[in-house]
């Protein structure tokens, strides 16, 4: 068996913001469980941040503090490198570059520069002896990156399905939960501390599909590319939508989906969609986030926690660096070959169900000129709902359809957008039937 | 970054049961893919079974038969062992020991031997040079030994609940969606594979201790003990019992529960409990397992998935086998220290809530005859239902209290179980309040 060491792992940690500090303060209050576990003691020997001057809740006994954390990458007192500054560009480059050109571990929770830079960080590591961990880039605490290189290593895996921001989950099942509007909860959630005072990154999917790009590259050993993921938000969910989704036994997520069909092609989206009520997904409220992986012998797996704050993405730092400490040195991707370029499906064949909410003036008509359209662009309808009549007046009717391509979907949509009953343009959105 | 090395790892499978075959069947479908996560070709070189004529669902060519299994673990073209032939004693032990005493790298799906003989395995790796992985040894497909060991590995886990055994979260969930009685869903678990022949080691909770055992040595850093676990199973939970808990907003599940007290000492216990219908172990359904850990920098993680069967067991041996050849070399327990035995918690002073379902003769003063023995043993209460009258006839009456120490709630079952008018030992569960 493999026996301890005692040098201590001397770590530095670059960046102190919520989850900087979580992760230096975890390493001190846990000092004595992980150093059996990693069995060498963990060190922080060095940090840098902008504002010295500031209070921390760690102790700063012995820590060196550098200003730059450039120096703090090449301070011969660090062994290992944790990057948590954020940002593709930058600072957070300079710092994992130096890193591993000194041959230094790299733990980092930067999910933009490895869902945008992938290639850049791949050649950076391919002229060094060290490796690059990344678990607290995805879904804060959840171990997912670590399931998908490892857990799951034995199998092709299918589909990957996650809610992968909790900005838009608690939107999303508040509403749900209460009836109330989109700005409304909006406004709750950054009072809570779930959304940032500008919320566009996260309510328009973009934090998402950095995720989704990393998980998709893991689970398909593709490169990852955010360009290549059909990206749009949770801003046109009204309290209508949900609402008619619950009447017809859905919630409303937003699902970062990466899925490989049968020709071998990969659909990514980042979409809010219907998943049924009994799906585990529908389950998951508030700001929590959870990853379903579909693998060809392990089936369905399902992984649920916090997907952000600074204790939860702390724990999933220093899980990192118990890592590197006990030896582990992987790819980044956990694939010896060099990633390829994923092989996209194209989008407007993707096939599936959709919920389609449309506002028209309550006339005779309009139903057969709707249904007019759907029957020419061959859209299946399954189920029609209108609730209440109110003639003259503006009305919801709600439609879900069958299996259908989503380019004819969108050609019906446009074309039902013309009408001159029809009062805005149709919301559509999938049907996942995950069970 | 750490290159690719060519030559295969040569395995050999001891036990072509289910587990057995689908593993061999996996390496064999998936090479290409495991080659490219290992760094190097997987290549099963020695089977081991009683029955060489039987028909297998794999590819013979170029695999050696070894009638003796531990004739397979001494074979010079076998570098790893897989024993997967299962029971603490006999053939099993043997194959491990003897693989282990040659330095070659074991997994094993024993859980078992892991559980009841914990000390013994953790000797016989003291002696050697090789690692012993056990994934598959709990919760079939889903790596929760691997979260546990690593993903985790930051924190102090203050409890793990896990819906551990499939037969017997079929039954309970079967009967919770039909109404139909034990008996009867047992045996069409039978007809479906989801239950023996002689279903007692899973249905009296024997197995779900095993299992419990092992996450409980793993979250704590101790010995593995199942004598440490107060075991209950499912037999006494009737279709009234599901009945009534649905009514009061629960669901009964067989929950696997190890947990830290303030004082660090540890419960634990396997029983039949009463969970919210909101909460998500209450949606794991089927023959799924699911296992909920709380740590105290990551929150609560969830994990769902099969628990057993071919196939996603074999996942979970395989990256026991993917991590080998990526040089995996952790402890057993994932600690370099000894395991210590674990300090456990008298189970008496356990404090939590209770359901408590009574068949009583329908006449005037049972009830103040129960209030009053509650009230002597210090157990308050917190609903009364008693659905319909019936003078005369026997009624049910359900109770839940609130936390009570289990020491008075047995003692006031005890007292109610003397009484004339009670027609059966009242029936007991705990309520767990997981959110």
């Amino acid at each position: 068996m493999t026996s301890a060491t005692t040098a201590p792992l001397r770590i530095g940690v670059a960046g102190l913001g919520n989850v900087g500090s979580a992760t230096v303060r975890l390493l001190q209050d846990n000092a004595a469980v992980l150093a059996d576990r990693a069995g060498r003691p963990l060190l922080v020997t060095a940090v840098s941040a902008r504002d010295e001057k500031r209070p921390r809740d760690f102790d700063r006994a012995g820590i060196t503090w550098h200003q730059d954390a450039v120096a703090l990458a090449q301070d011969p007192n660090v062994d290992v490198v944790v990057e948590l500054i954020g940002g593709a560009e930058g600072k957070a480059w300079d710092v994992i570059t130096a890193a591993l050109k000194l041959n230094k571990p790299v733990v980092s929770a930067n999910k933009a520069m490895l869902a945008l830079r992938g290639g850049d960080v791949l050649a950076a590591l391919d002229s060094s002896q060290a490796a690059l961990l990344f678990e607290a880039a995805v879904a804060g605490g959840i171990p997912v990156i670590k399931t998908l290189r490892e857990g799951l290593a034995a199998n092709h895996i299918n589909a990957v399905y996650g809610i992968l921001n909790g900005t838009c989950n608690f939107i999303l099942s508040t509403m749900t939960a209460t009836g109330r509007a989109f700005d409304d909860v909006l406004t709750e959630a950054k009072v809570l501390g779930y959304a940032e005072a500008d919320p566009t990154f996260d309510i328009d999917g973009h934090d998402a599909a950095h995720k989704l790009a990393l998980l998709s590259a893991l689970a398909f050993g593709g490169m990852p590319a955010v360009d290549a993921i059909k990206i749009s938000g949770i801003r046109a969910v009204s309290s209508l939508d949900i609402a008619f989704a619950r009447e017809l036994g859905y919630r409303i997520r937003l699902l970062g989906i990466a899925r490989r069909r049968a020709d071998g092609a990969i659909e990514q989206s980042v979409e809010a969609c219907l998943v049924p009520q009994t799906s585990p997904l529908a389950t998951v409220e508030g700001p929590l986030n959870a990853v379903y992986l579909s693998g060809d012998y392990v089936g369905k797996v399902l992984l649920t926690g916090a997907g952000a704050g600074g204790k939860p993405t702390a724990s999933a730092v220093v899980a990192d660096i118990v890592d590197i400490a006990r030896g582990q040195h992987l790819p980044l991707l956990g694939q010896f070959s060099a990633p390829t370029k994923i092989k996209m499906a194209a989008i407007g064949e993707r096939v599936g169900r959709y919920f389609l909410r449309l506002q028209v003036i309550d006339q005779p008509g309009v139903i057969a000129d709707v249904s007019a359209i759907l029957r020419d662009c061959k859209v299946s309808l399954e189920t029609v709902l209108q609730r209440g009549r109110d003639p003259g007046q503006e009305v919801s009717v709600i439609l879900t359809t069958h299996d259908t391509p989503q380019a004819q979907m969108d050609a019906a949509a446009a074309a039902i957008a013309k009408l001159s009953s029809v009062r805005e343009a149709p919301h559509v959105m999938r049907i996942e039937d995950l069970s």
